[in-house]
C-alpha cells in the first residue's frame, strides 16, 4: 500500500470548498425548519465557514450564491473572509427564483426573459472580478413539466447562445462550470439533464468551460465514477458538488448514503490525475434537520476519509491484478484500501498540523453553537430565498 | 367490445374528488410561483371547485386539508359547498408543517410530540363529524434522513399506537385511508414506505382501515396496477390519490406522464369491482406552472378517458384469449380498447347531461379565469403553508 | 392538424428494419423456450422476414448478426433476400459469445484478445462490402462486474484504438453505428454506458460514426426523446434499436410498454428532420413467449402508428402555444395527436398500397405459421448461440 | 461499544448457507462462460462446499436445487455431506425450466400445468423428509410479459391454492420460505413482486410460512433494511438470499456493491432479534466471471464482516442519541461501528477456532483449485440447466 506519509502529503494539498447556503436554512417543499443561530448575512455565513476551516484545516474557500449573498461591496466581503483565513470561491448564479423564470431562464421562449437571465449571469462574472473567484458555477433549473410544453431543440439553441455570451465575457483565469441534473424542479425534461449534454456544450465553448458533477443529480443506477473517469480523460472535469442521496437529489451529507461510492469516485479522481489538475471539490448540501456547522464538518471529514482510502490503494498491485485478469484479486486490492480504518491516520494528520484530532468534538466543545444562538437574535435568517 | 351505452352508464356513476389544495399555490423547494386569482379562503377554493364540477359533471366532492382549510364553522362551510352543488369529501390531516414535527409526528421519539400529533388527528375526526365526511386520509411525512437517526422498529410501534387510537375514535360510517410513500420529505427511511406496510397496519386495525394508492409514491419500475388488483382482492383498496410523474413525486396532472399506465390501473379497478365498492377516486396534484382550474378540469377528463377505455375492454374476448394462453391475442384485446379514441363518446356523454362537450374550452369561454383575477385582490393567497 | 394525405406520404418513405435474430429463439438466463417452426438458417430467417414485409409493406430490410448469420456466400444470401423483395441491412458484430471475451473484447486487458475482437469487426466490414450493407452496428458487452476489476480509463483508450481502426477501414458510403447500454451483461460498469460516451467517441472518429439509440438501454427515468432531439441537433443520430421495457433491457415489442414514450420519440424524430436524414429505424427485440412473426408484424405496426401520430401533430399550433408560454395549450396540441386513433388511417394507407388493412389477421389467415411448423423439422433451430 | 468477546461469541452462532448452484456454471442470457474444474454432480458440489466451510468455519449447510441436484438416494447424499462436516440445507424448488412453464407454473392458466407444478413442489417436500431439511424455498418465475396477457387476480387465486396445498403437506418442523422478486424473467408483472405480496400470502397460510428476502430483488431506491425490520417485527422473516447488485438482479458477491447497505441490514437483524430466531442466512449468487469457490469464501467473509460491525454498534449510546433527537450523534454511533476495520477481530476469531486467519489465501494455497481442474475431466459440468 501507499506509505501513510505520502497519503498525508497528498491530503495536505486538498481543498474542500463549503457553500455559503449550507449555513442557512433549507428544507423541502413541505417545510423549512428554521434553526436557532443561523446566519443572517453573508458575513455571518463566512464566520461559520471559518469555524469549519478552523477545525478541519482543509476548507479555506467558500462558494457564494447570487443573489442570496449579494452585498454592496464585494471587496469588503473578500476582506472579511481573508481576516478569518478564508477566500471566496465559486460564484453560483441563480436564475430560478424570480417570477419571470417560471418557464425557464436562458432557455425561456420569451427573449426578454432570456436577456434578463443573461444579464444576471454577466453580473456574476462582474462579481467574480471583484472577489477574485476563479469559477462561475452554472446550474439551470430550466426545463419543462409537460410533453410539448416547449421545443426541446429550440431550448438547446437558446442555451448555447447564452453560454457563448457568458464564455466570451470570462477573463483569462476564469472558468465556467456547467452543472447537469436529471430532474427537479422541472419534471418532464431538463435542458441540461446529463453529463453528455453539459460536455457537448463545453466542447463547443472552449477549454475554460468544464463540467461539474453533482453526486446527487443522476438517474438510479448511474455509475458516477465512470463519468468522473471519462471527464478526466477528456480534460473536462471542472469539479464536484458533493452531497449524498438515497433516492433523488436528497442533498444529504456527502458519504452518508453510500460511502463506498464516494470512495470509488475519489479513487477515479486519484487515478485520473484530478489532484494535480484544477478539479474543485465543493460541497452542495442541505442540512434540513441536523445542525449545520457540525454537519458540514462531518461532510468535510467524510471527503477526507474517502480521499485517504483512495490514496491508500496499492496502484502497482492493482495494475498487476488487472493485467492478469484476476477479477477477485483486483477487487481485493481496492477493497483492502476501502476497509482500512483511516480515522487514526487522519487524526495524526490533524495533530501534525496543530488541529484537534476530532473536529466535531472540538467544535462541540468550542461554544460556537451556543454563542451564535445567543448572539444572532432578530433579523432575517438566511435561507434559499434570501 | 362493451356497448357504449353501458360504458356511459358506468361513467355516470363515477365521482372524481378534487383536492382543495390544488386550487392554491404550490411549487418546489426552489420556488413557489404565485398565480393571479388564486383563492384566499376555503370558500374561494370551493367556488373554483364548483367550476370544475360545473364543466365536468363528475367532480361534486372536495377534499379538505387541515389546518389549511380550518374554519370556525364547518357546517357553514358544508353549506357553502352545498349551495354550489358540492359536498365536502375526505379530511386530510397535516402533521408535518409545525416545527415540532422536524423529526416526526406520531412516530417522534418524544411522547409529547406524539400526543400533539394524535390530538390533531382526533381533531380531524371531529371535523369529519361536522362535515359529514366519510374518509380520514392519513399521510405521514414521518421518517428519517440518516441511518441510525432513529429506531425503525420503535417507530412502527409508535405508529401502530397512534393509528389504533384514531381507529377507535372513528364512527360507524367513517374510514381511515392510510397512504404510503417511498420517500420525501424523509430521505433515508419513511415510516410507511410501501403498500405492504400500510396493508399490515390496516389489517390489524380492522375493516374501516383501508390503503390509499398515490400513483406518484412508488419506486421506479413498480407495477402499480398489480398493487391495485391485490388490494382489491384483499378488500383493502380505499382509494386513489391520482397524479402523474416521470421521476419522483412530481404531482403532475394525472394521465400526463403515462396515460397507458393510468388505463391499466383503471382496467384493474373495473376488473376488481372497484366501481361497485367504496373506492374513492381523488386527485392529489400540484399545478406549479400551469393555470390550476383548467389543469384540474383536464385531469378529471383524463381520469374519465382512462375509465372509458377500461370499460371498453371486451372482457369475454380477453378472458378467452387468456385461458387459451394466446399472449398476443390477449394483449391485443386490451390494446384495442386503449387505442380507441374515446373523446367522441365522452363528448356525447356530456351532451346527454347538458354539459359542454369540451369542458376546457367551455371553462375558457366562461370568463371565470378573468373574473377571479379581477376580484381576488389583496389578502393572502392559499398555498401549502396556509 | 397535418392533412392525412401528407401523413400517408410521409409514412410511405419509412423503412422499419427487422433483425434476423428476432426470428430465432431467445430467452432469459433462466430458460430459452424453443418455438416450433423457428428458422434453422439465415435463409429461413429471410423467408420469415419476407412475410413481415409482405403484410406490412415497410420492412424491406433485414439486419444480420455475425456469426449467427455467417454463410459462405454473402452474395448468394443477398440474392436470396432480393428474390423475396428484401435487402440485407445493418451488419451486427458479436464479440461477446466466445470464451475469450469473458473479461471484454476490444477493451480486454490482454492485447491478443483485443486483436481477435478487432479482426472480427474487420470481418464484419468485409461482409458489408459483400452484402452492400451501409451500417456496421457495434454493441459491446464489454465492462466489469466488480469495482477495481479493470481500469476504466485504460479500457476507454483501448476502445478508442479499436474504433479508430474500424473507422479507417470503412468505405465511403459505410457508417459505424455505436450503441450504448447502461448495464448487462456487465454489472458494475459498461464501457459504453450512455449516449455521452458514444457521442464523445463518434465525435473524434468523424462523420461516419453515429450513435444508435436502443430504447431499452437507459437508466430508469431517462428522457429518451431528449437524447434523440440532442443527437439530431448534433447530427449524430444514426438510428434506433427499437423495443420496449418495463424494468431493464426487456426487449419486448416496441410500443408495448409505453406507447406514449414511443410517440414522443417519433415526434422528436419528425421535429428534428430525422425522416429526411439517414436515421435507421431498426427493431431489436426478443419474442421469448409469443410467436415471433406476428409479434414482429405487430411491432412494425406499432412503430407506424406512433409515427403517424407524430406526423399528425399540428406544428403551427404547437409552436404558437409554445411561444405564448401556454403550458396547457401546447401540451394539448401534442396530446390531441396522440389520442387520435390512427388505425383507420393506416388501414387506408395499406389498402391504397394493395395490402390487407389488418396485417396480423392476414398473416394468421395466410397459413405460414402452420407451414413452417410442418416443414421445418429437424436441424438446429436458430437462437442467440447460433 | 460492545466488547469484542461478545461479538466473537455471537459470530460463533452464525451459519451462512451456501447454495449448490453457485458452485456450478452460470451466466447471463448472452453467454455462460464455463470454468475449468466445475462440479459435475451434487456430490462434487458438496465437496467444494466443504472447502468453503473448512476455511471459514461458518458454512456447514448447503442448499439444494431440485431438479439440478436430483439424486436417487437423498439419504446417501446427506451422508456424503455429513462425512465432509456438512448438512443439507434448504430445498429450492424449480418450476421454471420446463417447456410447460412458459406462461407460468402454479399460476398458469391451464390447470394441467398447475397440477404438474404442484406435484414438483410436493416432491420437494418429500425430499426434505429424506434430507432432514427444514426449509422449502419457493421462488416462482411466474408472471407475464405483456399487459392483458393473463388475469392478475386469477393468478393470485391460483397461487394461493397451490401454496395452501403445499403448506398442508409440510411437517411440524418444516417451513415454507416464500421469495418475492420485482421482475425477471417476467417483464411486465410477476406474481410475487414484493414483500407485501409474500407477506399477505404467508399470513393466510400460517406460522410456518415465512418471507425470504433476496437482496437483489427490489426496485431501485428500496430500503431493504426497513423490510427486514418490519418482517422481524411481524415475526415473518424466514431468511435471506444474499447477493449484491448495482442495477437489477445481478447476483454478484454479497457486500461487493454496497457494503454499507449490507451492514445496515445486518444491524436490523441484530436489532430485531434475528440471531436468536430462525432466520436463515443463505447466499444466492452467480459467479459468472470469477472463480467460484474463492468468490463464495469471500462472500461468506463479507457477511461475517458486516455482522461483526453490526454487533459492534453501541446499542446504549445509539438509543440515548435517538431518544434525544440527536441526528448527527445517532448517525455517528452507527458509522463508528461501520468504519471499524473488523478484519483483525475476525482473524483472531478464526485463529481461536484453529482456522487460518485469511481464508482466501489459505484456499489458494490449498491446491484444491488445481486439483479439481485436474481431476474433473469429462462429464457434464453442473449449471443452471442441470
Amino acid at each position: 500500500m501507499t506509505p501513510s506519509s505520502a497519503v498525508k502529503a497528498a491530503l495536505s494539498s486538498q481543498v474542500v470548498e463549503t457553500p455559503s447556503w449550507a449555513y442557512g436554512n433549507s428544507g423541502t417543499r413541505f417545510k423549512v425548519f428554521a434553526q436557532a443561530g443561523v446566519p443572517r448575512t453573508p458575513q455571518e455565513k463566512l464566520d461559520d465557514a471559518a469555524r469549519v476551516h478552523h477545525h478541519t484545516g482543509v476548507a479555506p474557500t467558500v462558494a457564494l450564491h447570487i443573489p442570496w449573498d449579494r452585498v454592496d461591496d464585494y471587496a469588503a466581503l473578500a476582506e472579511h473572509a481573508r481576516e478569518r483565513g478564508l477566500r471566496l470561491g465559486a460564484i453560483n448564479a441563480n436564475v430560478f427564483q424570480e417570477d419571470d423564470y417560471k418557464l425557464g431562464s436562458v432557455t425561456h421562449p420569451d427573449a426578454a426573459v432570456r436577456r434578463k437571465a443573461l444579464a444576471h449571469l454577466m453580473e456574476c462574472v462582474d462579481i467574480m472580478d471583484a472577489t477574485g473567484s476563479r469559477d462561475l458555477k452554472l446550474w439551470f433549473s430550466d426545463g419543462t413539466n409537460y410533453p410539448g410544453q416547449d421545443d426541446i431543440r429550440a431550448r438547446q439553441d437558446r442555451l448555447a447562445e447564452a453560454l457563448t455570451a457568458v464564455y466570451e465575457r470570462l477573463g483569462e483565469e476564469q472558468r465556467m462550470l456547467l452543472e447537469y441534473k436529471l430532474f427537479e424542479p422541472a419534471f418532464y425534461m431538463t435542458d441540461v439533464p446529463d453529463w453528455g449534454t453539459a460536455y457537448a456544450h463545453c466542447l463547443k465553448l472552449g477549454p475554460k468551460a468544464q463540467v461539474v458533477v453533482d453526486t446527487g443529480h443522476h438517474a438510479p443506477g448511474t455509475n458516477i465514477e465512470f463519468i468522473v473517469a471519462t471527464l478526466l480523460r477528456e480534460g473536462r472535469l471542472g469539479g464536484f458538488d458533493f452531497n449524498s442521496r438515497f433516492y433523488a437529489d436528497d442533498d444529504l451529507m456527502v458519504g452518508a448514503a453510500d460511502p463506498f461510492q464516494l470512495f470509488r469516485i475519489m479513487y477515479e479522481v486519484v487515478r485520473g490525475g484530478g489532484f494535480t489538475s484544477e478539479v474543485a471539490f465543493m460541497l452542495d448540501q442541505c442540512h434540513n434537520i441536523e445542525p449545520k456547522i457540525p454537519a458540514i464538518i462531518r461532510s468535510v471529514m467524510n471527503v477526507q476519509e474517502a480521499t485517504a482510502k483512495a490514496l491508500l490503494v496499492d496502484a502497482d498491485a492493482l495494475a498487476a491484478a488487472q493485467r492478469a485478469g484476476d477479477v477477485l484479486g483486483a477487487n481485493e486490492v481496492l477493497m483492502d484500501a476501502y476497509h482500512t480504518d483511516v480515522r487514526p491516520l487522519l487524526a495524526e494528520w490533524r495533530q501534525e498540523r496543530g488541529l484537534d484530532p476530532d473536529p466535531v468534538a472540538a467544535y462541540r466543545r468550542s461554544g460556537w453553537a451556543e454563542r451564535i444562538v445567543a448572539e444572532r437574535q432578530g433579523g432575517q435568517q438566511a435561507g434559499w430565498g434570501a
